[in-house]
């Protein structure tokens, strides 16, 4: 197993870098080793003050690389990444290259890492667009969803390739043997979908896969129901429902906090429930999900939103520490040569 | 105010007529006079089931208009509308051409409503494609979305009329007198979006609106904070984003149901917590948010979703009715023309 450590980009997340240090140092009492890159004397402190509150005694592997430059949420992402060639960031992704560094892991700017996967990494053989893939729960388990973001214009051939990667991820992260794959669509008849996912909807329905089986399209309800495994989509249309479904979860949330406040008996009633709602807490929080890797590039690279607390952080460096263990590349590229007509179907179709 | 009958589809929902026929008694009961049209015998055996389930005595305004055939939700829409002139979903839009009904309601095909309503209606001067709009529970009160499913394939000058149309209902249904109207999109910042999104986006930013303020893209968490009145979207995203928020808001139900069974305390307490959670469900359920009309045709047009509840369907036929005595068209027509310039810009842009 490598002990080799992840690198934390310590200057990505809204409230860097607190929640960064917090969660190296959860990691590291796992004996995760890991690497915070980003301004020295800001990151020292946030360590000292984090294992004071922590109450944490004695050495964990935790080393600190300064780099006073950041890439902010607001710099055009491919153009950060040229510039400022000293940011944290891009640091993380050339210390992998050095071999330094495992993987990466960082709560910024999600095109910049994007960015940096596609200059730092490259591509692996076969991919034409990387992806971003995340987790949510479902009434059966888990279901995997990409792209949500990296990738606003697509074509079919990106669908297909998704599907390929999105099955082999959630063969290795979910134990999922023969994954069950869909398509994101208005409605589940063929005539439904836009020309790009009718597309894709041919292509997956007209050749079998060796690795995974293909659903057709899903609507919202039979995603929650767990009907599938992998969702596909672009990714303009998953960021948004993802975002939508964050938003949902959260006024309902408050609904039920305004209807309990509204008698002392339903106070109570609340009261008594505490262990139900914290479980349900506890399953449908995304800091619980680990954080959103990077499939398609050669390198291990997990996305984390801005507003990341440190738990997190802390999934989203246990996903890093496990992938960069599994060197997923190679069985990506190898379950992309499986898929050969297919995607030749999709390259003669675009 | 109009004492015309609305037209209710009897043969459109997934359970027809029984819903149809208790929604039709509901509202009779609050002297809107209805007309059923569908297969009469079938209709009247339901309404004399329902009369006594319900226990309603005496004479109420609803008639019935024979009429055998139907349009399945499996038809193509188009091609149904033109082939089976005879079925009950035309023939509802007939009876308004006539001059017998006010407005239309159905639970059923809803391509096939946009076709009727497109080949019988026609469309509002100044409206190159008519929009579904939904209404949904926020924070705040309420927000509209549209379109949510009757357009796919759209151009800049859609969205900006949607923009308009989404305004003037907001205005009338919501009681918004200036809305606030964002562009949902995976991300707030100008460099997101798709091409569509961000060529509506310039054009709103840049032409001040006599009726409404723009207030650039929006994302999930701030549409249910509540922080603007109309979201305007394509039809595929907001098909695919409002079956994702019902499919957790499902979700999240059968979690906690789950959660409360697992220990006789979240049992009691759930008990006590009762008025809260029916609160809760009042609140969120779709069945009350009145069906969604289809905005920029000569008519009014409410579609329920296929699965729609007695209770769905009441508060789409008092939608309908409102609507009616409202008379929207001429409101619609001329707020487009207080939107000339951008509706021109928009034009010269696509």
């Amino acid at each position: 197993m490598s002990r080799l450590p992840v690198a934390i980009d310590a200057m990505g997340g809204d409230r860097h870098p607190g929640p960064e240090v917090e969660a190296a140092i959860a990691v590291a009492q796992e004996d995760v080793p890991v690497l915070l890159v980003g301004d020295r004397p800001r990151v020292e402190a946030a360590l000292a003050v984090a294992r004071e509150q922590l109450e944490v005694d004695g050495a964990l592997p935790i080393a600190v690389r300064h780099c006073a430059e950041a890439i902010t949420m607001d710099d055009p992402p491919a153009a950060a990444v040229r510039a400022k060639k000293g940011a944290s960031m891009p640091v993380c992704f050339d210390l992998v290259l050095a071999g330094e560094a495992s993987s990466v892991v960082s709560a910024g700017n999600s095109g910049a890492m994007l960015a940096c996967g596609l200059f730092k990494y490259k591509r692996i053989k076969g991919v034409d667009r990387p992806a971003i893939v995340t987790t949510f729960p479902t009434l059966r388990g888990s279901c995997c969803l990409l792209d949500m973001g990296a990738n606003v214009d697509l074509r079919a051939l990106n669908f297909v390739q998704f599907a390929v990667m999105g099955a082999r991820y959630a063969a290795f992260e979910h134990d999922k043997e023969r994954p069950l794959v869909g398509i994101l669509s208005n409605g589940t008849e063929d005539s439904k979908g836009t020309p790009l996912t009718r597309a894709a909807h041919e292509l997956l329905g007209a050749h079998a896969s060796p690795d995974f089986d293909y659903a057709g399209y899903v609507e919202g309800r039979a995603v929650f129901e767990g009907k599938v495994d992998v969702v596909v989509t672009d990714g303009f249309t998953g960021n948004v429902a993802l975002k939508m479904v964050e938003g949902t979860a959260h006024a309902l949330g408050v609904f039920l906090r305004r209807g309990i406040e509204q008698s002392p008996l339903s106070r109570m009633g609340a009261a008594m429930m505490r262990t139900a709602f914290d479980e349900v807490k506890r399953r449908v929080h995304p800091d619980n999900y680990g954080g959103a890797p990077l499939l398609g590039v050669n390198g291990v690279a997990v996305i984390c939103h801005g507003s990341s607390s440190a738990v997190a952080l802390a999934n989203g460096t246990r996903a890093a520490h496990r992938f960069a263990q599994r060197n997923v590349g190679p069985e990506l590229a190898a379950s992309l040569d499986r898929h050969a007509a297919v995607i030749a179907a999709a390259k003669q179709r675009d």
